[in-house]
């Protein structure tokens, strides 16, 4: 059977968003690409978690990280009595899962996933790292071929001859949308808002479609509603870090006012993502605001005079009423019904 | 009698704005303040053209600039006989007008009227430059007075306590605004949308509320919506570099986002500025596109891999149903009104 990740460009192949070798673990450092290729190694779960919060990865790349970080920690317990080893691979979990606010519900539902893996490795004597690792890259191939399935989904819903806008990094989501997109032999095309502070929409999601020999533009974040009230694109695609159970996104800072100018124009809004069942309404979410430093800089230059402070949101929060369909790996919800995804079969 | 940019930041004072000497025009370089503090010597007035079109200077410093190309442009055919003098400054007219294509209609008025000043000295046989240059210097006089009007009319409409939320660097009616603020004894603070590629928001405008000692946070572009969901905003201030007599507002891109942001969060929009009789309808309007490589580059650094594109309208078209109102010398407009702007008194 093929890898999931078959066919996908540099960025989203497993081994470059992060991968695991003897105790460490090596990320690919994203707030430098396409600049320079870096990874960057954390000896232990602790630093897993501190490059999380420090954003070396984002998007999807924190949860295979701090997998990752479990497969490390799995490793120094190895020789522990069976409650000490749970203790420190619970202390593990708990680091780990609380790295970024906004994201933290799933990030320990998943971990927690590991954490009883690790618990049954423990119980029945099994080699702890060899168990978590291959469990963790067992749910890592399920990811892909989950995002693959909403990727399939979503091109379902475009014309033949499409420009998508998009934006920051959907990582696996776009990366398939794209490739199914060659696939069906769809004319397509990508505008990506560049996505300040970070940029990952210029450094990342430009990388990947120009890696795959598809068109692609940067516009800034200040540009969708005209790109959009002159037809230059025509359906709005993002991922989202959290869907609320009541039909809320949570997603990258800017997501929601692409929304409101998708809604203006009449063109669709398609967000693909899994609704978070650890948050059943939008008052559960928590927005992390980030160091706002980042926002009086651009790639490392200062932009305002010294004094001038910086507001950096994370994330922001765009409501059902902008949103024309979730897409889940279990088919298309109107954004109201995304509580039925639970009740559907997989 | 006072000077009318009296009490303003270094950046809105007259001689800061550009200057003339000699027959040479020195503009102040907003490319690259605050972080340095330079003049573009301009030692003719197709350099002062080029200088527009580079964006040396932007928002009102072309008016001033191009006016101040004139005054070369008259000293330069202070020997000519009439008639070539006359031929010689329609040429600098019409290249001077041509600099910037969005505002080219407005640009080119304030050029005649120019050229008008000067045909008379020529016939006259005054000095030239010396009648153009006092010209100049009254109709800014004039254009300063004009934007405190409307910054005094615009802070009649804001709460005694409020937070700004602004768009690129709006120039004299913004720090007219924050002034006028200051004297009415208003509590203010200023949010700043950082505005790339060139940044004016983050360099410019935050610098002139930063030396006015009002409180200011610079945002990236993506953040409007976020920043008026939360309230932290109560009013959206613009100015305009085109608002057409069927009440379109045309200013950098990003102001129609914002404007629908806040129209979505009912937060009133106000623009100042005057109607343009040149532009009768939006159709009128050609949005300038600029050189692409400013949007793959961010303080002069690439943000994107070698070969992907950018793209750069430098502005974009707010309909009048998500202005709540437009600013104007003569007073307040609806904007489905503001060709009665003509037909008021003074």
């Amino acid at each position: 059977m093929s890898r999931a990740d078959e066919g996908l460009p540099f960025l989203l192949r497993y081994e470059n968003v992060a991968h695991y070798r003897d105790g460490q673990v090596w990320i690919l450092d994203r707030r430098v690409y396409p600049a320079r290729e870096e990874y960057v190694r954390c000896g232990d779960y602790h630093e897993v978690a501190q490059a999380i919060t420090d954003m070396v990865t984002q998007s999807g790349g924190p949860w295979l990280a701090a997998a990752l970080g479990m497969v490390s920690a799995a490793r120094g317990v190895r020789n522990l009595p069976a409650s000490r080893a749970r203790e420190e691979l619970e202390r593990a979990a708990d680091v780990l899962g609380r790295a970024r606010p906004t994201t933290s519900q799933g990030m320990r539902a998943h971990i927690l996933r590991i954490l009883n893996i690790a618990s049954d490795a423990i119980e029945k004597g099994d080699d702890v790292e060899e168990a978590v690792h291959a469990y963790v890259m067992k749910s890592l191939e399920k990811r892909y071929r989950y995002s693959r399935v909403m990727a399939e989904y979503a091109v379902g819903l475009l014309p033949d001859d499409v420009t998508i806008l998009t934006q920051c990094y959907a990582e696996t989501l776009i990366g398939f949308v794209l490739l199914v997109c060659q696939e069906k032999g769809k004319k397509i095309s990508l505008i990506c808002p560049e996505t300040r502070p970070y940029l990952q929409g210029a450094r990342l999601t430009a990388s990947v479609a120009h890696d795959m020999g598809i068109p692609v533009t940067v516009i800034t974040d200040n540009m969708p509603a005209y790109i959009l009230s002159k037809g230059m694109a025509q359906v709005f695609i993002s991922a989202a870090d959290v869907i609320t159970l009541d039909g809320f996104v949570v997603n990258k800072v800017g997501t929601f006012q692409i929304a409101l100018a998708a809604h203006y124009h009449r063109v669709p809004c398609y967000v693909l993502g899994t609704p978070s069942v650890n948050n059943p309404d939008v008052t559960t979410v928590e927005i992390e605001e980030r160091d706002s430093d980042e926002v009086v800089h651009a790639m490392g230059v200062p932009t305002a005079k010294a004094g001038v402070k910086g507001y950096y949101p994370a994330f922001d929060i765009t409501p059902p009423e902008l949103i024309t369909a979730v897409v889940t790996p279990k088919g298309i919800f109107a954004p109201g019904d995304v509580k039925k995804y639970f009740m559907s079969a997989p």
